[in-house]
């Protein structure tokens, strides 16, 4: 059974956040690595986020093999959070999705790069991975630790990937700036859109993005955020 | 009258679900063949989708006559519905709507084409139909069933459909499929029309969707969306 | 005191509706012929749309004069409606409104026209008005009967006019017909506005804007979309 | 502690209403001059703007320093506030936010100019601020009266200052006018990057301009506004 405490509190209320956010739809999901045991991670069984409820969550060991599986059914994709968890120590959240502004992106190899202040957060540089260029024709889904692995080193120290066709991954050192982040790439990449089609945007500088991450992921930043998304979403702020 | 099972309620949800996720407005609507004689099929009286009750639904034949009229208004493009059902047995459920995303592309020739890997359901090829082409200049709905003959004719084995400034016909083996399709029909091409903006997007392969095709069809992707889709429709997961 | 019966009732659902589906804001009004007095009409008091009742409806003289003003404040551009009802007699609904979607037709010269088939009602023709051609540098409201006069000129016998940086107004020969223009003004603006951006779209045909207008003007898709548009608005069906 | 008068109650109302119409998201902020005292102004304490509440509201001097902290966090850009209100004695009202449809004319250099008439408002020239240009690289946040003074000289008489990657800010002469202009100028935004991609917009002429902003500055305009604004916020009309 999970222990219900701030940490897993807050995985739920990230669901319901990335739904009512639109940055997940019935697809999509997030994790944190356990705070018990760093060497597992939590996520709900296979279940729309919106809908996602404490008793839905679940403990995996890093290759995704569920701790006490009870029947239930579990994300075909968890090993994409394994993948990032075994090999980044630094990482302790974890959201995949397939939100509708970044994917032109991930179709056109167009980068998608920080132009606004609070995506500073998203990373000087946003890796694209096709899992094709490994793999051959699949599914397409990180099925295996195989690729999960693959797409892992293809991440590099980044806070994103995007994945051809798919979506993106979002690593962050805890559940809050993986949600921030999250949040803000989708919004980065409808500013950049619109941006692009007008001239050539200018992008946050290399110093910018370093000292605007410090800010954006300061107490004062988080905290006004967590209690805005958290009351959106209809979740007590936690 | 329409026998209460799962299949006739989940039409009346499938009815919910398209006017909340906007791929129907006032207009298009939502068939199943019947599951007790498969010489006829079942729909609603003329009404916009999102009011949608069970006691609105009646039953007709392929020819689109009314098994019990009871004084009632039907839909004037039913027999978009018949045609499909007549001449493709494998399909059990039809959607016909003018969904804003898709018609741009029903206007201009611009091939719509899965890129998105939650719409390789859509097919890998989806033909435009002109009524215009064939029955020269009418008020474009397809009102006889010669004309839903010759719609159906140029459909051939595909999901979709495009009608020149009108809007897209879906068809489904069962009805949470033809749903997925019809919703992530309108996703690909809010999709792929940001990303044509941007440069030449890569299109999933044939092989891609076909596997993709099996796993979005799978219990575990489709459950997931049904609840989802239920959920924010106001209606019970059925 | 204005006669409370269906023609004013329905009146004020207009209101509620065009704000509900975004064909006005804070700004823009509807009116209606008086159906007592051919030589009147009814409209509300400066109110934002969605906030109107029945007991903020005025009636007024066809020179913008109010039968009892009772100390209310008057929309500034009522004298649009009087214009239109003035000379022409076949008109009994005016929509005037700002909506986002038809805004950058206005400005560009660019041809706005019915591309989509449930937008047939808009016509074949829609003039573009700048009242600084006429009246030279305004603030741009249609303030006196001389300006609404000479709009009306412009407009001719369409069912539509834009005005430059400005907005649009909707003649229909009835309330409903007239909120249904306004609605599918706006839906094919915006379905136009992406087409043109992948290639030349295909325009509806004179025959096809003629067929089809009949169809949607016909009892079967008024009452099924009245019936749509009022329970979005949250109104009863009237 | 806080005077509860028209003006502060007033000064709750727009926050509700800035996160209603999306002028503001998590962050941004408004703030109104001190009416008991004009060297001194009034804002929340760092708080998203759609959760403020009466409670939350504080006093700065000029400088930034809260009058009473009670151990409050308050927002790192207050500075912005009180430059303004400084060097500009007929302002009474500030904003400053992020809005998504402003932030591509911040990026890229197009100038955005009033092209619709209730957007009047925002002025007939839009300066750009790169706080890059004067501070070299920052985390943009403008965090010190030196920053604020150097913006508030490029800024000039106008109502309106875009920063670049970061937002806009918008001074009014009283608090009612600051939000009619915040909201306006993302609808024109919105309108002009639409129709920059059909042609070359007409734009207002600096006799429209000054024409409408009276009019739409009037009481008529204001108060049917401010009424729409409320109730869409949920908040008493005040």
């Amino acid at each position: 059974m999970i222990d219900k405490n701030q940490e897993t509190q807050r995985l739920v209320s990230a669901n319901r956040i990335l739904a009512r956010e639109k940055v997940v739809d019935a697809f999509g999901h997030v994790s944190i690595r356990s705070p018990q045991n760093s060497g597992q991670y939590i996520m709900s069984r296979s279940r729309s986020p919106a809908l996602v409820e404490f008793s839905d969550l679940m403990e995996f060991t890093m290759d995704g093999e569920a701790i006490d599986l009870q029947g239930r059914t579990t994300y075909g994709e968890r090993m994409i959070h394994g993948g990032i968890y075994e090999a980044r120590p630094e990482i302790n959240a974890v959201v995949h999705n397939h939100c509708l502004a970044v994917l032109p992106f991930s179709l056109t190899g167009t980068p998608l790069k920080p132009a606004i202040h609070v995506a500073a957060v998203i990373g000087e540089e946003i890796p694209v991975w096709d899992i094709r260029d490994h793999f051959g024709e699949t599914d397409m889904l990180v099925r295996t630790m195989e690729q999960a692995r693959q797409m892992t080193t293809a991440m590099g120290s980044s806070s994103c990937l995007l994945m051809r066709g798919h979506g993106a991954v979002i690593a962050g050192r805890n559940l809050k700036e993986a949600v921030m982040i999250a949040v803000y790439l989708q919004v980065n990449a409808a500013v950049q859109t619109e941006a692009m089609k007008m001239g050539e945007p200018v992008y946050l500088s290399a110093g910018e993005i370093k000292l605007l991450t410090e800010t954006q992921f300061s107490a004062l930043a988080m905290d006004r955020a967590w209690e805005h998304f958290c009351t959106r979403a209809g979740v007590e702020t936690n």
